[in-house]
């Protein structure tokens, strides 16, 4: 509900910036990145193509907004915390082979992930807002597990990280095999054989 | 060195071939992947673009041929095995990110990974005929430290290399570090603490 009190050209900016939004997920979905125009984003959301520019300067960071707003902003919820190292890393792994999967979420991630080659701007704009986050929000996971003594004291959790995500990445954007929850689970079980530490006394 | 016996016309289409896929590595390094045409792959090999045509169905073709040949073809030696799985292991891991830290290589390995994105028949092509052989490669070995008891019996392999591999395209890919041969040991180690068999009694 608008809040009475916001002036009216600021409620009808925030419109059409979610228009805006809107428009350029769905396009992404419907002709791909590359045909993707900023003339048929604005012609979408029914405002100027001047309005877009005035916002953002490149198709890419428009597109990259969306992906933002659509993932639910860049501030992701701490992960699940429940003592139980096993059950809160597959829960987020297999929420992440979802999304992955997720038509709504995988047409723009692949766009973003493929213009980030040739866009390096782009492609740090991309880690810092979405994955990111993310990855910290998994780490501060593995760092209370390393505090309860689940992880080996001595692991860069720098690199346990992305031996959790990159073997889901790695599946998933290469599609050497169908990216699947049990695939997930079984990352998990070997990455937590991986970290966890040495019996006393070996 | 050519073949006498072979017939001049052959010769002539393997020269033009080599020099079609030579024009293609260096045009993609110099314009990217985006404005390569095959116009511009013919000019630079000197032949005409009806040539290149005969042979290959699209731009996304030649340089995936040209990117084979570049890997030294799509049959990769095995892997060695000494019997000590961690050297081996590493060997091939800092192997892989000297390769795709090599210009020679990066760039088209970012270009073919980029266009696979909105190019599923390329994209096929690309894992069966670059990355598939590789992956294969590395399962062997995994197989031969399985039957020799350094690896555990119940351990799925295709999850393992992708276990391996995965991190190194995950900081190679998303640039979320720099991709050094430290890190490929520290991926080694973790992922042969997470393979190795229980101790008995246990």
């Amino acid at each position: 509900m608008a809040d009475p009190k916001t002036p009216e050209p600021s409620r009808r900016s925030e419109r059409s910036r979610q228009a805006i939004l809107t428009a350029a997920v769905e396009l992404v979905g419907e002709v791909g990145y590359a045909r993707l125009t900023v003339e048929a984003i604005a012609a979408r959301a029914g405002v100027g193509k001047q309005t877009i520019y005035r916002w953002w300067p490149s198709k890419g960071a428009v597109v990259l907004d969306a992906f933002v707003e659509l993932s639910g902003g860049n501030q992701p919820a701490a992960l699940p915390d429940t003592g139980n190292l096993k059950s809160d890393l597959r829960a987020v792994l297999r929420a992440t082979v979802q999304e992955l999967t997720d038509p709504r979420f995988e047409v723009p991630s692949r766009a973003l992930t493929a213009e980030s080659q040739s866009d390096p701007a782009l492609a740090q704009q991309f880690v810092e807002a979405v994955l990111r986050p993310h990855l910290r929000a998994v780490q501060e996971r593995l760092r209370s597990a390393q505090q309860a003594g689940q992880v080996a004291k001595g692991v860069d959790l720098d690199v346990a990280v992305e031996l959790l995500v990159g073997p889901l990445f790695h599946r998933w954007l290469l599609r050497t095999a169908p990216l699947t929850s049990a695939y997930a689970d079984t990352v998990v079980d070997l990455v937590i054989a991986a970290l966890r530490p040495l019996p006393k006394g070996r």
